[in-house]
């Protein structure tokens, strides 16, 4: 049972029977027999002129102000290019917007659309034509990936590029193994591209893929008869080596529980505290998981953070390579690929997962569990000191709180969390797993270097492609009022009475005065960005609090400024942009990604020069990595890890984690594997006896 | 028992039995009565070109070639400034060499050396009367930590900077407490450092601090009294606020043992296998834990890894702080200030200990238990995907081997372990933890920005430093003759055919010919370096197998070039250095660190211009932090982690972690707190029933 009471949180992601109350209003505005597309219904925050006075009543339990409950829509009228946005006011119940968006402005896909768009492309009497110069065996079974269209400008007498469209990669299972469902058919790519109108679901163009080396392509015509390979199997019963069987069980135990609690603020909305940290959080279509309200020991820390975007351009400048970019935010949305989570598969130990609730392309509630699990983990060592005059040594562990979400995106997965720990650090996790993106090759050119891809396999090639991560913070480090600097690291001069030996150093802080982005050298700066408060300042030594910033480092996007590629991906070309907050300006790349052009987005925003002396920064952080395939990415990659840490600096008197209770064996309950694991006889080190560890007087444990 | 015939492998630690041989031959060779302070009994490890064959043999089991067993020494004649290198042949019983070094040539400090110079310092009527003018409360208990000295090439009457000396850093313990051992003394340091000639234990000069903004100094006369300051303790019963009570316990448990095993390949040595991987790990005074000839699933990788230097510049430049510069491994050892780890305490979990035995200034064996502990733990998820066709997903859990030591040196602590996973990676980690080292700042100060450090407590500035590690590899990767590739992702120019639309990448690889260093410019170039081996291919694409090289983005060493600080640590200029391999060439700094004036170290072996086309690469690996202190970094300063990855790269044949099983409930026993955690009722998600976790089908357990 959901108190009622609770329903109305103006940060709590929109329930069931809202979305069903939504697209009922907009229905209503239609005659009666429409059919409609929905591409999302979701949540419209209220600005933060009107949530910040509710937040902090929240807090102090005076009376809540009514905030007008919104939510976003965006629709087409079902198999046409009509592409709505509308405005919906729950609280009213009126439809406060509804309108019609201009040709070149397209929604996200769904999974309703890549099922029917395969279904379709797979009955077209061409593509089966073309597929018949492949003289594939019988039985094979063909699949499709619809990959999004991209942009490349190009308005020929086939197709405009401004007409939504998807681009469609074909591969088959293992010609050996048809039945096999779940055989990885990113083994088998076929060079055959079918281009389907979204609207229409008709296949408006067939493109051949370059399967050489060069630019060339062959016509349908030129097509030659497919060449057998071998199959390469991820699922493990299709493992012709067996699986190892020397691997044993780890298990991760809370005999005493959980350290976290969650309450709802919302019937689909949680908050969650732990370790004096407390936060609520949020999930929706685009960007899944978020987080509001982020406070440590009564502290505000956060307004908002959230994954706002991701590009992943690919190296290939071959047609038609040359338009894949990936957005998978806003090309189809973090929320709606959030996979459910297993128990026993996703996470380890203790875990609490969190349900989210969509609506489906019908515009029905789509029940999406489990997209967000919660667990503790151990993380080595927080801290330690042995004074070496008494020996005694204390430790402390450092524990952390996970909360991941994992994407499914077509052949790519990314599993991205958030992460607490207890010396006052945020982290954001991103690992790249899943299948990269495969197409395919001649025979017998696999020994050959290729300029813009590996081989993986006989006749694949995986392509080299760049993946940039967006995060965007909407910060209020020690309240609002924020103020964006970085410090860059110089060498002195020499000077014969300061520098005389010419190692001095010293640190330049630089604020940032208006919108802009930021570029991080660390060999020659060593820059860091702080997000401070200069009117809270540090009690013993005067800094303003601020949280800093660690990102990994990155390569901007290798396209060229005048390409679509980059005109498209405003956030892929700097690590840091800064611009002052705006109402709905949440997604780095831009509301509608899908063969984007450009001009809405981080870049475009930060051109404005907006003043930041008011303070109401928002940070975006971009991160990444250039791809370049080994042949130990396939069938699926090993995840790349990369983690972008954000850590308090003059903002707590001390280290906030000092009263970490020390690590004890008697808490800790290690087990020693000395006369165990080992074949020494039952002796270790040099005298031939070993004492019993754990019961030799360690100072750490006293 | 240890069977005898472990004892002569050319790898194995020096034993006990084997450090009294030698220190013995080395007796022998002067006059009875003659007073030793030993500074290093090490095993002297046998050139590649013997040992090579000798691996050879014991792997296919083939008659082993005896190879002389050498140990090389390094001493002083007690109370004297002569300092000697002798090469014992423990085989023959032969003093082999035993030679004095130049004068300007000084070994490592040692415990026994640190304390009796704190003991006689604080008897030095000088600094007694120095201490007077800061008119300290009764009672008080004055500590200092002996610096080695630097080098500033300064000459005055009064001292030469060549002569072996230590720069001493008084502190005093919380004036209130004084009888607590544990007090942090770092929170009150004092104006007041002695310099102490190593030999005369005589104090020969007492600096005053700088304590203001500049560079101006007081006078001993013009000292001033001691103002009152609180304590900031770290050990545990001494947190007036008291100890955080609700972190529940977390227990690591493998309820049918570790997955690896170990064995001993000498009395000291021990060999581990786990997962496929195989290697040796050694211990010794310099460089503390080594792993030799590692190989996965049969086939070699490296056949040396080690730590290889640290050095620790200063930003200071005013005296005497312009000759701070620490290089923790030559001037005291790794292995020296290996913390005796505790179970429950230092890693969590199933613990394997390793423990050392090394030799005292005395020339004694010096049992130094639990310096290496092991252990498995779980990180995350391997790789993951799902068929969104079928929604069948398959999850492998990651898995790690931990080799952890932990180092103390004075104030600061060291976490350095070697990670091996499922996939084929071997990482190094780093956790940078301890005091930092303080200095004392005039009061009134605190809120005034310091050029050189932060003001962390009252009175108290910790200066800006740099560090920076060396990791050094010698690979074998595929076998020995290897090449070292570096690769850069470059934009294609734009072209008519086969760029026209500017989004074109390719990488440019670039073979090393002869010894250099190399810069990683990761915006610019997003440049990799690859250890190939070219005369390995992979079996599908031809590429040479290889392992590349991860490195976490460094500032080079902001002291000038022609700094004493820049000269002597030949590492910290550049991420990368490759050499040709070289017998004694281990220490990037150089043999002798302490007071050394640079011209011995990896700068100096890369400036050779060896060729590198006979393939015997050594690859130095350069990374760190600039550490400018935040207040949280007070008492004791939260782990700073880095992380060094070598990941194979066209090495195997494809992902090498396919074969681990995947992650299912029935092996990992997570345990769900939806309905536990949750103060929502008992329910959870938008029907208020939510499905137990781990009973609802899940696909990945199947």
């Amino acid at each position: 049972m959901i108190a009622k009471e609770l329903l109305p949180h103006p940060l709590g992601p929109l329930t069931a029977a809202e979305i069903t109350t939504a697209t009922d209003l907009v229905r209503k505005a239609w005659p009666a027999g429409t059919l409609f597309q929905f591409k999302v219904v979701t949540l419209q925050e209220p600005p933060k002129s009107v949530l910040i006075p509710y937040l902090a009543a929240e807090k102090d339990g005076s009376p809540l102000p009514a905030i007008p409950r919104r939510v976003f829509l965006a629709y087409y009228l079902r198999n046409t290019h009509k592409f709505h946005e509308a405005l919906v006011n729950l609280s009213t119940g009126a439809l406060e917007r509804n309108a019609r968006l201009p040709e070149d402005k397209h929604a996200n896909g769904d999974g309703e659309e890549i099922i029917a768009i395969e279904k379709a492309l797979l009955a077209d009497p061409g593509v089966i034509a073309a597929l018949e110069k492949l003289k594939l065996p019988a039985g094979t079974v063909v699949v499709s990936d619809p990959w999004i269209y991209g942009s490349d400008g190009v308005r020929n007498g086939l197709f405009r590029d401004d007409v939504r469209a998807k681009q469609c990669f074909l591969y088959m299972r293992d010609p050996a193994n048809p039945d096999e469902p779940d055989s990885c058919h990113y083994t088998f790519p076929l060079p055959i591209s079918p281009v389907v109108d979204c609207a229409s679901l008709k296949v408006v163009r067939i493109d051949i893929l370059p399967t050489g080396l060069d630019a060339s392509i062959k016509t349908i015509d030129e097509l030659e008869p497919w060449q057998p390979a071998p199959p390469s199997e991820y699922i493990p019963e299709a493992q012709t080596g067996g699986l190892r069987t020397d691997l044993k069980p780890l298990h991760v135990a809370q005999p005493e529980g959980a350290s976290f609690t969650v309450s709802a603020y919302s019937e689909m909305g949680r908050s969650m505290t732990w370790q004096k940290w407390a936060f609520k959080v949020g999930f929706n279509q685009r960007e899944g998981m978020v987080l509001y309200d982020v406070h440590y020991d009564g502290r505000p820390l956060f307004y908002r953070l959230s994954l706002s975007d991701m590009a992943i351009p690919y190296a290939d400048p071959r047609h038609p390579f040359h338009k894949k970019q990936a957005f998978d935010l806003g090309d189809v949305g973090a929320g709606l690929m959030a996979n459910n989570l297993q128990l026993g598969c996703d996470c380890l130990g203790s875990i609490y997962y969190m349900d989210g609730v969509l609506a489906d392309a019908q515009g029905r509630p789509q029940a999406m569990p489990n997209v967000i699990c919660v667990h503790e983990q151990d993380a080595g060592i927080a801290w330690k000191h042995t004074n070496y005059r008494t020996d005694r040594a204390v430790v402390v562990r450092q524990r952390e709180l996970v909360l991941q979400t994992i994407l499914t995106v077509s052949n790519y997965e990314y599993i991205l969390a958030w992460v607490f720990n207890l010396s006052g650090d945020i982290a954001y996790d991103v690992r790249a797993t899943g299948i990269v993106s495969s197409q395919p090759l001649d025979r017998g050119l696999e020994k050959t270097p290729h300029p813009f891809g590996t081989v993986v396999h006989p006749g694949v090639l995986a392509g080299h492609h760049q993946h940039f991560f967006s995060l965007r913070l909407d910060p209020m480090i020690a309240g609002h009022g924020n103020t964006v600097v970085y410090k860059d690291a110089v060498a002195l001069p020499r000077d014969p009475v300061l520098n005389p030996h010419g190692v001095g150093y010293t640190v330049k802080s630089t604020p940032l005065k208006t919108s802009c982005s930021l570029d991080i050298d660390t060999a020659a700066t060593g820059r860091v960005v702080h997000i401070t408060n200069p009117a809270v300042r540090h009690p013993i030594n005067g800094a303003p609090a601020a949280y800093k910033v660690h990102l990994p480092p990155m390569q901007p996007i290798l396209a060229d400024r005048d390409s679509f590629h980059c005109k498209r991906a405003e956030f892929a070309d700097h690590p840091v942009y800064v611009t002052r907050y705006a109402e709905d300006e949440l997604y780095a790349g831009g509301t509608w990604t899908n063969q984007s052009r450009g001009g809405d987005g981080v870049r475009t925003w930060a051109a404005r020069n907006d003043s930041l002396e008011a303070g109401d920064p928002v940070v975006w952080l971009q991160f990444g990595i250039n791809h370049i395939p080994r042949a130990e990415d396939f069938p699926v990659m090993p995840c790349e890890n990369l983690r972008v840490t954000l850590r308090p600096a003059n903002m707590f008197e001390r280290n906030p984690s000092m009263d970490v209770p020390p690590s004890t064996q008697a808490v800790n309950c290690s087990v020693s594997l000395n006369g165990v694991v080992d074949k020494v006889n039952g002796t270790n080190g040099t005298n031939g006896t070993h004492k019993a560890n754990g019961t030799n007087g360690s100072s750490c444990c006293a």
